[in-house]
């Protein structure tokens, strides 16, 4: 391994604001990078809004991360984890898209993955709406369905909207599990709330064996009890943790397409997250950062700092893998 | 009950940012439309600042929270309400303002509330600065002084301002106790903080009787007991709920013309408002909500939320009464 | 004609930042509402964008252009035009539209436009994106080709975007000639100006017939001049007038998609549009407004104001046209 | 005359944006302050919006000025006139106002000038909005009426708002002329447009003489010829010049109350000003400076630019009076 | 003592927006006024960052703070004090500053204070990035070092940057140290968080005996027992507050140069500042407010209320010493 | 020439938001890349504003120019020019800078522009605030002065500043000159205006032999006066061209630090840099985008397609000389 070769930029050398904007200052590596072959975790945006049915612009959130992703710096104070000495990260850019045609950009979208996993790189995304996530899951759980930690407001296990439409943002884990490549009994999703349609929207979900925890339940059992109910659920299979950050509170994240109030401080994702170290975590993704909505860009750096948070804990179990 | 008549618009057909903004989506009926007979809540905008001492603007609070309410759903995931089908609710429009004469404005919102209060529809509204409470309570409060559950920041029980004046948005429930409107050993303040202008500013309201509740208060006691307090203040009488978003913490609440660090969560808040659930409530507001100063609007998302908080308490009392 | 039920809502009543907000304080006449057969100019918004190649947010444009149209008045100072007296001017609400499905949203807005050239009322629309005038074209040119009057600063004629997209907002007067909508050689597009893809990316539609006046030759022409060609290039036939805000200099609509320095100024537009009285104007829309992209919301004032100049001259012909 | 005391802070010696923030850098100097004899120009601040129908916020303008006119420097490179050198210049701080109380606030602003008159100094003021002049004139005017030249999108000649009001932003100039301030035949508004209330909205002004220079009329006159009719139209009577933000186009002016696009540019603005030189000019106005509804803070530039404009012709009368 | 000088203008009489503003509508005196010995307190800005490594803009702190500071009262709520009975308290202005030369600056603010100090006031001051507190601390700690009292996200005890530069933001309290200004075993630094460039990076402070408390360390500890923690560390020496604004979570304070996810809630911060009262407290400093990160302003309205509570706490040690 | 290898990214393939964001879309070459002998135009971000005496952020002015610039398309429409098919362009990167040393960062400005004309390679910079221009001159006049095309609305040929400062953006123009950097004779400035500090600040370049072209001036001259007189001024000889965005009146670059109202257009900048074609040029820059002080990034826009336009007539003049 060529430490400096992956090394991030220091801001003790080049201010942070200075420079060209890569996700925490790393190197860029594109799939035909001659260094591909060497890159452990690859850093990935995937700018697509396609599947947004309020307000757009989460298809910005890749270039306002990277830019403000240059203020992350390399140890983890509180679990002393050091991803970029650990593992070999890069910045593989920008997953192609088209803007104006959902279904060829989730094939777009699941063709780079798929080249991802071929170069046995585990994914770190940054959205883009939620829908991403699903042509992501096509490409990582071909070979079987995988667990999910899933931090939102919102289930996305609704059926269709608009008629007879398949996919948006509030629906690509009803699709995943359709698809077989989630594992209902294998999945929690947690920061739960607003109000509903109607009664029974829910309950999909739960008889397919998704654990639902809403912000009541959460308060009640307190951060540390959903951590553990988080490990019991997920277990020791591979694992996939997507975060929208619109499971935050919107004072932590204006900048999104659905915000609804009463949700998650950063401090608890950021513990949360911790939590999950020592888990089976094969990628993950910070998802709905609409900058347009957000004049101060706080939301990125949130979505930054824990993009950062969930990079240590997957280079934990990427690490442990490698060395095996 | 026609049921179709008062559904809101669904956000599954109609986009959330499509179509004309009403409150929470709710049809637009005129106090001279022939349905009025039907309505048993109705949601009314008071676009009115002419009490404010510092920053103005919340005449325009009532456009913006109409636009962003358009966000709300039909049930309450956490009791389960749905306050569209056991009430009739309608958008009743803006009451007449006159922004150049204050004594001209109150009589007109008070003229307004009598026909809607003659109606015996239930009024829920939105402000407008804390002054507009005053003239609704003359019209709501004809037949005796009513309880009052009140969020804010401050007392508003100042008694003068500027020489001689009588009527601005820091005197509404002084002149409301004066005019027997409001009955102080049946009102209870949550959430007052902030430096005061002198030591005796808060005695008169506490020696007519009204619990107040402050900040410091409110964190060692937890919102439970708050809450029990609350309802043994107010009792079984007929009960006004009052929220200036100021109560909140400005983080939450930015738009608004009085900020005062250090206060409510939206969480505490909507806790706060669903345990006055059971309570004789007979209307409600929330005011202060300021669009120009609050560029990301979530202001007026969470004056929508809590409207809808309200509205769901408001509508368990108005159908079990109806049902009576 | 009832004059009292078209007129709008007067601002020394009731105050213009009051009351729901309707295009330029018009009633709200739904489709299917008794009073439709009566309406002579309908004003419609289109609240989509899925054409969008870059910046998302148009679909937001129609209920900020509503409620910043509350700010407008009733007679025009420059030609003497009262709008609202010579005609029937109604608000009919947003069409249909999918966010998530391009095509079946072109077809939902085209068959809403089916309805209200059946009612035979002028349209008067509010986009959205520059798409939306082909659904809008395959409605009113159903009989025949029409003219055009195009402020723009792009053609909008391109032929795919993405591999083989044939619809985006680059490419809606390429597809309406194809599909036989547009009369090319009674089409005038005015503001072009920016960089080219490729030396011949405009040679299509001149080929075509089309009268391209960029900015430099606007400069050396001067307004009257251009209206003069204006007019000849349109003559006497059934003309539409589409006006993309970003024909605009960006400093007077910096809330759109695709922006280039260097355009018209608003009382240019202005005057070119009050030169176009006369024509045989059948309709008309304003596009491009997009209000996350503009903080201080002055486009959505600027595509009201051009909306009433439109209106004027719309209505004059549609008044003659009535009065035959 | 002790020229240091005067002498705005320097630039090169404390940045612009440090210390305490006074109108150009003035001493300031209290009404009871022992050197108020010696000032000849006071720059005074007026925050009261109390007469504002639409969009409020103008109270906050002289605050903001204050900050942004740090920037002023001290020769006018044009007209080579100093200001500070030739006069005494301070600011004297803003007038009482009181902003629940409409009568009296007119009668603070008034004696708070009736003072200023008496010191022999002549007023500089910032607003406001624009019914502030109506008080102002009231001091300024006692000895018989005066001439004006007015900058204005509107001419606040309107008669009664919302029912039987006589007093808003709306109003001021047809009330000063009925109470003998304002002689309309010396009077000529420049930069008027926008649509009508109606077709005779305009009469009242025009049978009292008032010249209106409309913007269709100022575009075929030019700036120079507009300047030599308004030295016509004014004479050599004493003469007051009060500049409405609104007359100039919203781009360079978006933070005001009630803007209308297709206004007069900054630099036709500073031509104008410079154009009066030579006029018995004895006081003027900026007013309805909104700073809440201007993000960027550019309109508050525009009016201490003005401002400084506005000074130096007024301080070259002032100047030749005091000389002889 | 002449209470009426030296109290703050009231906004019963005055409108908080009204006037020149001043830090807590304070009277402004000169180090040079004749008054300056009866001043026990003296409120100072000081506006320049030059020592920010990434995001400037604490060079316009000041000027913000002083204009929102009027929105802030007299009396606290909490503790009773009364900082403005207690002590003459005055605007002392900004320190000069030399925007483009970093020692010039430093010199020039600790000749400031020197005067400060030797004026026997106390000095409570607003930032300016964290810098500032070192020249100040030359002042202050002229005869020993002082303890301190450290809110921060960063220990800012860095050695050097960009070579071979020993001052930035980020080291001075290395500086302080190693110059026998800060007494390390009597300082703490609280809300400490955010990742490390390297494992060691904060072993310098700790090996000097800094008691560094992170914010996984507040969260278990909890306020209280950090305020006992803070008032051991302490004792009864000479002490002074720094509060770095990113201290509290980005939510409370976005305007500021470097913010870190994760932080304290402006609650928790008034607790702890109150939690100080009895302590030897000489002075104390509000920085990092970066207004051109923060359009709604609320940091500064932080700061503001930050400042009036460690006016507070500062207010009742001087008391107590002048009555000695 | 391989082509391809320099071509921008195209728009039709990969939207203009996606991707990492270079200038104009261009390839990123380091100074130490194998491809840099193939380089014959370098863009360059050049991230400090240590020279700012009033509102800094134009540190931020390169990375937020790569983000917008990526809006930029391949042929000038006006000229015909193609930089990126006659040149081979890319993007450099940017400078090192110490935002804590002035005197450091000038020279490591220096050597890195040392290091790109010993690749012989022209630079096109943006930067940054003016005084980055002088240490950008120190490489490219070594061998003898230059002459300049400079727009801007201040001469920046001031002397000193808060005492002994020689480097400041005021004053890089007296300095290039006093070090024979520049021929004040071949030096023509243009957009000049604002008021002066005193009579005499501008005789010090006039008696050097600048020719200065102040608003006025240029107002009464037009354009293409003012394009014959600069081809004039400038001559045959090695020239530069320096653009400072608040050359531009403030609506079209609120984003900047020293904002004057009364500036040029946009169309104005255009036409005159095009009018540039033909005349010796080796670089230029693009200075002063100040990013936190413009909310819409209007002013980037704007910086960006005026460095297009520099980069056409740069490379024109390049693609001769190199075709010799």
């Amino acid at each position: 391994m060529e430490e400096n070769m992956f090394a991030p930029v220091t801001g003790t050398v080049t201010p942070r604001y200075a420079g060209l904007a890569t996700l925490m200052r790393l190197p860029h590596i594109g799939l035909k990078d001659e260094n591909i072959p060497d890159v452990d975790i690859g850093l990935i945006g995937v700018p697509w809004d396609g599947g947004t049915t309020n307000r757009p612009g989460a298809r910005h959130g890749p270039r306002q991360v990277r830019d403000i992703s240059t203020m992350v710096r390399n140890v983890n104070r509180s679990s002393g984890i050091k991803p970029f000495e650990i593992c070999n990260c890069a910045d593989l850019g920008d997953t192609p898209v088209n803007p104006v045609d959902l279904i060829d950009s989730m094939n777009r979208i699941t063709a780079f993955y798929d080249a991802v996993c071929k170069a046995d790189i585990a994914p770190l995304s940054v959205g883009g709406d939620h829908l991403v996530t699903l042509p992501i899951l096509r490409a990582l759980a071909k070979d079987g369905p995988v667990g999910m930690v899933h931090f939102d407001a919102h289930t996305d296990t609704w059926n269709r909207y608009f008629g007879d439409n398949l996919y948006t943002h509030g629906t690509p884990f009803r699709r995943a599990i359709e698809e077989g490549l989630l594992d209902p009994k294998r999945t929690i999703q947690i920061g739960i709330r607003g109000a509903l349609y109607n009664d029974s929207e829910n309950d999909w979900g739960e008889r397919q064996g998704i654990r639902v925890i809403d912000m009541d339940e959460f308060r009640s059992m307190g951060v540390d009890a959903v951590i553990q109910e988080a490990r019991r659920v997920v277990g020791n299979g591979r694992t996939y943790v997507t975060f929208d950050v619109d499971a935050l509170d919107p004072v932590y994240a204006p900048g999104t397409g659905t915000p609804e109030i009463g949700g998650l401080t950063t401090i608890e994702a950021q513990h949360m997250i911790r939590g999950l170290r020592g888990l089976n975590l094969i990628g993950g993704d910070v998802v709905e950062v609409s900058p347009p909505f957000d004049p101060t860009g706080n939301t990125a750096l949130v979505a930054a700092t824990l993009m950062f948070e969930i990079l240590c804990v997957l280079a934990a179990n990427i690490s442990k893998q490698k060395r095996r």
